[in-house]
């Protein structure tokens, strides 16, 4: 809590600070404390966890909304984290909420996503994190459904708090909220990934597309959560290690 | 097993096609079967999982040192591997390998890194996938040890295979090599991320820097026996449910 017991949230998203969606997550966020908004100037999706270490970054303050406090930073989400931490706040924050992103991050696309990376590294530097996103892709979808969710998540977390290490991945339906349910991230893979095509120069380009194909089943999954219309809530964790195959093998001479 | 019974590996990396440690690498899996490159055309590090969807990918045959097949791919190491897969080779690989890198990618770098990425990527798409780094970052780095550690896990993965969804993360000290030792991710953050500078123009920016700060002790950690001379080996999943949190939460109603 900051001086006068009102949490400080970090905003962040990959859609860009003047995206709708990082709009409705700093009005939601107003409801619980003061709100900082520093986030990508430009639309950063799919960046994963990139960070910006071969040119320097700059941040622009500004009015979102001509009403909350942001940053617009030069780079990626999680460089957004990383120098609101650093550099930016004048306090840290206690909660980092990055969203709402327009597009699902459930199943493999948790590790394509800017959006989970902006909070999971909030999560590595030691704050409360939740990534918030909603299925719908367009600019216009109903957030109020995802706005409901979030504002559930982050007084869970404003109440609980979170373990060390672990950041709660939020996917949301647009609409009504139905209910949320707790859920695992999904196997899957895309498949028919690129489209071939030819320039007006007769050369020859690809572009990424593809289906997804889901490799498990089971109603727990975050994209299965997601069809049947109810919002999926997964704790991930930065520990990558595979400590199953790694009690195995751990004897094994190499 | 291609047509020929001889392995087929897609060589990687995310320091580009042109830099020594995939020629290094490819030298390596030279001695177990054909090798094909491909690789981005530029440097790529700390893109993490960043793939490119809003604009197309272009792709350059050309041999590398002029004895390897090599592909030079215009996006990023999970691109490069993506397009690969299904666009680029004329049967799929029985192995993917990555790197070898200039600089370790040991604890939290694991996350930042696009050596792994480019590894995680083989293993989303069904293929044993191995990332290597070597810890000195100059171009001009002994990497005799890491190819030698390169050695010992392509061997090892070739005959005994991973099991689906684990990917290994092999590090290894510059100059000969000492061992190999299974570990595990150290957890660890960077701290004192950025330096402040002004420009000519009198106007700031931000240039990251910082130093690790490790944040558990334990012979086993990645970052450790790096310290100690060995080459590290880390069994990482790209499945990041938190399951421990999970099965504690799962029946609380939000």
């Amino acid at each position: 809590m900051n001086q006068n017991n009102e949490p400080l949230i970090l905003v962040c998203n990959d859609d860009g600070i003047f995206s709708p969606g990082i709009l409705a997550l700093a009005e939601v966020a107003d409801e619980f404390g003061r709100v900082e908004i520093i986030a990508p100037d430009s639309q950063q999706s799919a960046v994963g966890h990139a960070i910006t270490t071969n040119i320097p970054l700059r941040s622009r303050p500004l009015k979102v909304d001509g009403r909350f406090n942001g940053q617009a930073v030069t780079g990626t989400p999680a460089d957004a984290i990383k120098l609101g931490h650093d550099q930016l706040l004048d306090q840290k924050p206690d909660l980092v909420v990055s969203g709402i992103n327009h597009g699902s991050n459930a199943s493999i696309n948790i590790l394509y996503s800017g959006t989970v990376s902006a909070a999971t590294e909030g999560t590595i530097l030691g704050y409360p994190s939740i990534a918030i996103s909603c299925s719908d892709y367009s600019d216009d979808a109903d957030l109020s459904g995802p706005k409901d969710a979030a504002r559930k998540v982050i007084d869970y977390v404003l109440s609980n708090g979170l373990p060390a290490g672990v950041t709660l991945n939020l996917n949301a339906p647009a609409g009504p909220l139905k209910g949320i349910k707790w859920a695992r991230q999904a196997n899957s893979r895309y498949i028919g990934e690129f489209d071939n095509r030819v320039d007006p120069h007769d050369k020859s380009y690809y572009w990424l597309t593809g289906k997804l194909e889901v490799l498990e089943e089971g109603e727990d999954l975050d994209i299965n959560v997601l069809r049947n219309g109810y919002a999926s809530l997964t704790p991930i964790q930065y520990d990558l290690t595979a400590y199953t195959l790694l009690e195995k093998v751990k004897d094994t001479d190499l």
